[in-house]
């Protein structure tokens, strides 16, 4: 068999994870929480499914969830969201990155990511028949250099991938890089890819920069998120993509001949809990805002040296204190001699920077989580 | 916008829904049964949700459910299946279509479709960049003509598709059709992709002609199935694609960076069904084939002239004798004016026979429905 994805193996979650079971290490590599959904979720989906709703779904999304997603939206960043022809549910944020790349760009285009950026993107970009063109953020703030990217833009550049709260390093961006991306990509054709599957985790009173808050981009831009993050349910694989309806069109071809539509009484139970449990969305950088701060204060008692996180649930920490092995080894012998799994960086990389000594750990975890993973740590 | 599927508009499944819904119609259109999944199923998804099983599934799927599908396939057909390396969950058997498709052919090759077909195949071989060839199946009995077949390969097809039990028209491929298709792909590199969604559902003693029965046919298909025709919950969105190693393989490259996982407490549930309920699966035909013969007696009453149903849950119904509109003219002045929604067949083809007077009518239904739908067709 002759590949059509010779860089493509097995991801880097599944590999890690699959070391943490076989080494019944503390799983602190894929992103996801080691406690449950909430119960008006799971009563909620109870509900649906108990009064029959378990045929197909309309294709685009039930009607009460993608309504539920545009209020929500409208509420949250002030635009005007049309639930039937804006909204398109899908099986998780990385069918939608699927279906909208494959819907909006062409093969021989070139699509700009910034790295490290999460490993679904060049895969899809690749299945597109279209080129990545791999734009380093800041090795240290995780920032983007903006004069880069406008370096990087070519008269084939279609589409640019941002993704604020940033998944690996936790970075945000602000206002100032909003106005910046919109005086780069004015009278391009460039389509934005905002992957915002982290907007509801940001620390500090900071608020969450979508790219919805800007008219100029948002008409121009697919947005991109996802319940698994938000409802602390990520095997349940709901998200959806909100995008200008020429642009929605484009993608909801390719979403109805992908999964057609997605599982419909966990529609229905996420379309209750937006509306009737807007506290639990709203108050999610609350919840996680503790969790971080337990976790700094517990790797200070280890010799990693902890980057800091604006957003999203993900601490990045350097260990080049205690070990000269690149990460992906590094990965691996913390897992296996010390009980403990995060997820190496380069893999998030086409080129790392030299010398990077980085590891990824989640910190959606239970105290006694958190505090048995850090004792394991502090050995190091 | 510049489209990449310009063939593409909504599917006809959704558009005739909408236009029941909208007229309020009986729905004998898209197929999906009026009557809900089984207790235990519905059961098995709770037991799952309420024990925590809400994070990401294995990308492959939850191992007990790619042994439990491993198992049942081989009891059925007698071919030994690797649950670890040859079976993928997927979200739906069209996401394994266009997985498959996507990573086994390549930009510039060519795919054999009989026409009429299910109308991803085309949708999902121009996503790959590659050309759908269509080669019809007899008008009449719906049976593959493979001389015709042999003609359309060139050094450039790639992919062969077949369905059986058949949709639309409900017709089964026989042992001497796997014979002749054994030996026509004999020394080519052309895989199978053998759509089996039905393969329960098969009437009068006939036997299901899997590809997994022919070990030379096996060793280069990829059979595609699914779990929501079987369990009577299509809103569930849970299928699979069994295939030797190496085919799985670079499907599996595709799947992580589709839907990277389906929802994991419904695999447990379908891992429990095909374990503890075999006389679910196993029962199929028989818990359909009162329905059908029911449903070609009540139409009987009416001036629709009923095709053979020997698979498969769609009656093909002749309308020539009341009306002399094309098929798709037909179907909504039957939703508008008589209140009962089929699905006409040309959106099925790339080109219909000329005169063809079909519509398909889904008898996955209840009685009532069924008088119902009829008791307005005899009008006619
Ligand atoms: C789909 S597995 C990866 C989950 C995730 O978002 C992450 O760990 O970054
Ligand atoms: C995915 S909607 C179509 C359902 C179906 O299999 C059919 O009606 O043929």
């Amino acid at each position: 068999i002759q590949t059509r994805l010779p860089k493509v193996g097995t991801t880097i979650f599944t590999v890690m994870s699959q070391l943490a079971v076989q080494h019944g290490a503390i799983n602190m590599g894929q992103g996801f929480p080691d406690f449950d959904a909430p119960g008006f979720l799971l009563d909620g989906f109870e509900r649906a499914m108990r009064s029959g709703k378990n045929q197909y779904a309309m294709a685009t999304g039930i009607a009460p969830l993608r309504q539920a997603i545009a209020a929500k939206t409208e509420a949250m960043y002030g635009r005007a969201i049309d639930a039937d022809t804006d909204v398109t549910v899908t099986s998780g944020a990385s069918e939608a990155i699927l279906d909208a790349v494959m819907a909006l760009v062409h093969p021989g285009e070139e699509v700009i990511v910034l790295d490290p950026c999460y490993d679904c993107y060049e895969p899809a970009i690749h299945m597109a028949g279209a080129d990545a063109v791999h734009v380093p953020l800041d090795p240290d703030s995780f920032a983007v250099d903006w004069d880069r990217v406008r370096d990087a833009i070519t008269s084939k550049t279609r589409m640019l991938f941002i993704n604020s709260p940033h998944n690996p390093s936790g970075a945000v961006l602000g206002e100032a890089d909003m106005a910046t991306l919109a005086e780069l990509v004015r009278g391009t054709r460039i389509i934005i890819l905002s992957d915002e599957v982290y907007e509801h985790i940001i620390y500090d009173d900071a608020r969450h920069e979508s790219v919805l808050r800007h008219p100029e981009l948002a008409e121009r831009s697919v947005v991109v998120s996802s319940f698994g993050k938000t409802y602390h349910c990520t095997g349940w694989k709901v998200g959806y993509a909100v995008a200008p309806a020429a642009l929605s069109a484009e993608i909801r071809k390719v979403h109805q001949y992908n999964t057609f539509c997605t599982m419909q009484p966990a529609q229905w139970a996420f379309a209750e809990a937006i509306e009737q449990h807007a506290d639990h969305h709203l108050g999610l950088g609350a919840f996680y805002q503790p969790k971080r701060d337990r976790f700094r204060e517990l790797l200070g008692q280890t010799k990693l040296r902890a980057l800091p996180v604006p957003g999203g649930y993900f601490q990045l920490a350097d260990y080049s204190a205690v070990s000269d092995l690149d990460d992906l080894a590094f990965a691996r012998w913390l897992t296996i001699e010390h009980g403990v799994t995060g997820v190496p960086l380069s893999p998030f990389y086409e080129t790392a920077p030299e010398g990077q000594r980085l590891i990824r750990l989640c910190f959606a975890k239970d105290e006694a989580t958190m505090v048995a993973a850090t004792e394991r740590l502090a050995r190091l």
